[in-house]
């Protein structure tokens, strides 16, 4: 198992009086991730190590660069910091020239469109099309389901408590079965993590489902999410207004300052039942 | 002056019983920024309106690609999202080859070596080399002055406190006096803002000053710092292993969980001043 938190001596400084102390703490682990296709670098991302497969198959689905069909035992660790994908041209040439063209964009984005990212145009020149539509996704999600997933969240995030550095996202069902739980120094990599997961057990889409983040939403988490056909998407924290918009276009219910009892819903509010 | 928020409809569900009601509530606003050389696209990045020509200026001066001397009157806006810089080749042709270089990386790292970013050599592989040598930078800061750093963030962050969706950096004296202060829904941009201000501005190298950060330190925090020649980092929450590692090897002091009157030095110690 990979490490994901490394022990450091630290100045402890506190109180009015400024007492100090040299004591151990947990710091979490960040180490970068080398994503190549066929041995050519596509893209590095800082990463928590620790299912750096799913990660790799999970960002690179969420950029339109793999099917949901991919044998994902073509992508191997070739170094602990190397993970590369060997699909062969012969039954994808699609997805690897794309990547390779990929290559000359960058980790949130892989295309820029030559007219630039203004006005109207502005979320179509950034967005990856999803292959699934979540607008007709039926599903029904209480306000007590979703208020009571935060604390489902944190009692399996035991290396959150330990260190403060590490950002989760977690997949549930709707009557609020924890699925799955991934942890990150970034969040798009803890989200990656999570769609890579259910890639590999061939789940996607992942109609019915919650996703939960632990931080804020933004329009990369709103597009990894709906890339992955998930019809609910509840932070933590605040939505920017591109990931409103996104969710509302996506047709996405997007909840967010999800604390204790209270949420906001931003959009898709026909999926909370109401009793 | 740009929109940093914007109002929307929400649906606001609170306490046990779930009362429900419509209300206007505050977004922070995410927008995609295009950065260019010469009308030919380097990156996008996703970031909140608002000191777009120091958004640019910092983020390609934090990888490498201007000296400090430039003439930030070569960057334009040619479009609300899009940033052009029109640096003349024969005045510096070697940042135009490296940014246009730069082109097949991605936002974080603008070179991955081709032997991977293993081992040793993974901090070496992915680091953008500063200009500045901090490690001899004498300041000296006091634990009071440090703790008394995120309240003065917070005070002057008005617009954080109506969406609780931005995060700020804000670059301080020694003696806790606030220079300026840039929010963003990214912190590497709200970092990039104040860097790029600062070099605007020709107050680079930053020796003596603190940068405060809202959120996490990671890795591509301290380097941006690095790069600016500023010997203090100091961050509301935790480091990364990475930051840690790269704080030490650039002779930068990290200070980590600031919070009340308590916080974690985790390099460079011997700046901090006691009474």
């Amino acid at each position: 198992m990979a490490t994901r938190t490394q022990r450091r001596r630290v100045l402890r400084i506190s109180g009015a009086g400024g007492s100090a102390d040299y004591r151990a703490d947990l710091l979490a682990v960040e180490e970068p991730l080398e994503i190549r296709i066929r041995g050519t670098p596509l893209t590095v991302t800082m990463r928590t190590p620790g299912d750096d497969i799913d990660l790799a198959a999970g960002f690179l689905f969420g950029e339109g660069l793999l099917s949901p069909a991919v044998d994902l035992r073509q992508i191997r660790m070739c170094d602990e910091n190397v993970a590369d994908v060997t699909l062969e041209p012969a039954a994808r040439p699609g997805d690897v020239a794309r990547a390779t063209d990929a290559r000359r964009a960058q980790r949130n984005f892989l295309t820029t469109s030559a007219c630039g990212v203004c006005g109207k145009e502005r979320i179509e020149s950034i967005r990856v099309r999803s292959r699934y539509d979540i607008t007709a996704d039926p599903v029904q999600v209480s306000p007590e389901v979703l208020a009571s997933l935060p604390d489902r969240l944190r009692d399996a995030q035991r290396v959150f408590a330990s260190t403060g550095g590490l950002h989760a996202a977690g997949l549930f069902s709707a009557d609020g079965t924890l699925l799955v739980l991934r942890e990150d120094v970034g969040r798009h990599n803890a989200v990656d993590k999570v769609i890579g997961w259910a890639l590999r057990e061939g789940r996607l889409p992942l109609a019915g489902h919650i996703l939960l983040v632990s931080g804020r939403a933004s329009f990369e988490l709103v597009q990894k999410a709906s890339v992955a056909g998930i019809p609910v998407l509840a932070a933590v924290s605040a939505p920017s207004s591109l990931a409103a918009d996104l969710a509302a276009d996506a047709g996405m219910t997007l909840v967010g300052f999800l604390r204790g009892t209270s949420m906001n819903a931003y959009t898709g509010t026909h999926r909370l039942s109401r009793t």
